[in-house]
């Protein structure tokens, strides 16, 4: 048995999935994830001053953009891009040529389960968005698909095949992802409950999607994981994930796709500073709570079918209906059909282009 | 302090909560919660023979009905509570005159958490209970009331006061709640997954709620907790807390009160029979393929203001609509009416009827 057990089990969706890092600093923080990131490939997104060369420990398969590359690659697009925040991770996305995207922050660590194992979080995601989600009833033992669980009774049977699972989104144990006032209020608040569940958001809840530790279905829903306008030169930042989870729910619920959330949990190390998010967040404070309602009441037409179609869609909505608090979100809703144009280019419809139902579109 | 250690402290809510608990067999179960029931009262529902006399462990507190009281007490509208199913137990939230009801199934046992620590389920039951609900928008970390938890950042402000709790449903480890097809196919499955959260269900989601370990606030919603016509002389048995779950969920929807799932476990001991189960459930398995949708699109108008209110709404949409697939929603949606008619007299309005907003109706 022993000599079987040198040879490194091939890793789930390894020729499948890429794992998109933005980062302004040398990736030292791979070392801890080597045993589970080393057999896939890395895009890096380099934000911040182009000319600063960023190391990547060795032996890892990586491609690396900076400002230069996304504006070469994208031209005049590129202004969909954000630049210094860290939502310039979607140009990622749309380079990727896999089925399926990790995006993980460089200040995110391997976390430990109860039992002090380290958690495999990248297997965990997969997990997830191999197996269906089940949005339009809840089932009290959360995901029914894990070993150990079921539907319980009351399950509707005909609702127990569940549907496609697009998105995957992981929690954090230590450092919290809490908005500038809650950092303040409560400096020293560590998470430390394992919740030890995976869960579908059920259909027509929203929620604040966090892009730390996130996965998604490319394929499936990859054109409305777009992070917005943040940073340099906007009136906002640490808005562009809720911002894609928004956008993102809203489609999923129309084109009948799930979103999980819970394990896998990674080790966040690090508080951003509190005063520096406080002045990104504030505007961002006050419009969330014109947000949700909008996109709680936000529907799409039935022949919004693919999800670029939707994205466009929606993209109407906002002008129409948030360009009126502030001229922000028009230029918002432009850059959001920029993102699909450029999107498509990259992406084009031969094989490419995919339906809402997973079909492949001629 | 060795002193003070042999006090006991007083128990939350000790005036204020009865413990339901439906029965056919002697209380010896009640030995093992001796330490947290034993300062509450408790109101045991003996269903079945009247005439076999249920022995109940010395030193609790205790007020016993069989059939001939429910009988006498409710007259003619006794033929609202079922009879050879544990339906009945709906009967003690009938008699209660406390503000918060716990009922609990006599095969469910104290449950240890993961540091092998006896678990408070009552106590835990409370907390949820008297910690808001967060229905309209997801908390990634589950309830942000718990200790050591909040929300977090993209979660609206004004969202986090949150609306009152009306129902906490809790789970269980061992045995779990399945369906007879599920016991069939899996006789072997034991919950052994402890997973520490309390989470809202949101707004519009429907769910399986499970009657064996259930607590909630008898003026808030009471009158919605009608377990319907099951077991003897019925053509189905074992939906009675499914159908009280979804009429109280689409009331709670209605009237902005919250629906929490998660802890507290208890141990469920013992697996029913799953033949004899399949026969009490195949109309049901049957029927809820219909009931879900309708629940799912049913609506309540806006001058439904009462809990009342809005169940003998909801007992017209069950006549008009169910009652064309079979004649038993026809009875049931009479049943439905007969109930709340049984509570208003057993709970007559001076100081007790409660409005939406939890202000007493004068």
């Amino acid at each position: 048995m022993a000599q079987y057990s040198k040879v490194a089990p091939t890793p789930l969706l390894k020729d499948e999935l890429d794992i998109v890092i933005p980062t302004i600093r040398n990736l030292d923080f791979l070392e801890m994830w080597r045993p589970f990131f080393q057999q896939y490939h890395l895009i890096i997104v380099q934000d911040g001053d182009p000319s600063k060369v960023i190391k990547v420990p060795e032996g890892f398969d990586y491609e690396l953009y900076n400002r230069n590359d996304i504006n070469r690659i994208l031209g005049p697009k590129a202004s969909c891009i954000s630049f210094k925040d860290s939502a310039c991770r979607c140009f990622g996305y749309m380079v990727s040529k896999k089925k399926y995207i990790f995006t993980i922050d460089d200040d995110c660590f391997v976390a430990k389960d109860p039992s002090g194992k380290d958690i495999n979080a990248l297997e965990q995601h997969i997990k997830n968005l191999l197996s269906p989600s089940t949005p339009f009833f809840f089932n009290t033992l959360y995901d029914p698909y894990r070993e150990g669980a079921d539907f319980v009774r009351g399950y509707p049977f005909s609702l127990r095949e569940g549907i496609p699972t697009a998105v995957s989104h992981g929690l954090w144990l230590n450092i919290p992802d809490y908005d500038a006032p809650t950092q303040l209020v409560k400096p020293l608040e560590r998470n430390t409950r394992f919740v030890d569940a995976v869960l579908t958001i059920p259909k027509g809840t929203l929620f604040p999607m966090c892009g730390m530790n996130l996965a998604f279905n490319r394929e499936l829903i990859g054109p409305a994981m777009y992070f917005g306008l943040m940073g340099d030169g906007q009136p906002i930042g640490r808005y562009d994930d809720m911002w894609a989870g928004w956008c993102m729910k809203v489609i999923c619920d129309h084109l009948g796709l799930g979103v999980k959330t819970g394990l896998p949990y990674i080790w966040h190390s690090k508080a951003s500073n509190p005063f520096v998010n406080l002045k990104k967040e504030y505007k961002g404070i006050y419009w969330q709570e014109e947000l949700i309602p909008f996109f709680q009441s936000a529907t799409l037409p039935k022949d919004c079918t693919t999800v670029q179609g939707c994205y466009l869609e929606l993209s109407k909505q906002v002008k129409a209906k948030l360009g009126k608090d502030d001229d922000y979100f028009i230029k918002l809703a432009d850059a959001m059909v920029t993102w699909v144009e450029a999107w498509d280019e990259l992406n084009p419809v031969g094989g490419k282009a995919v339906e809402a139902n997973g079909v492949v579109a001629k």
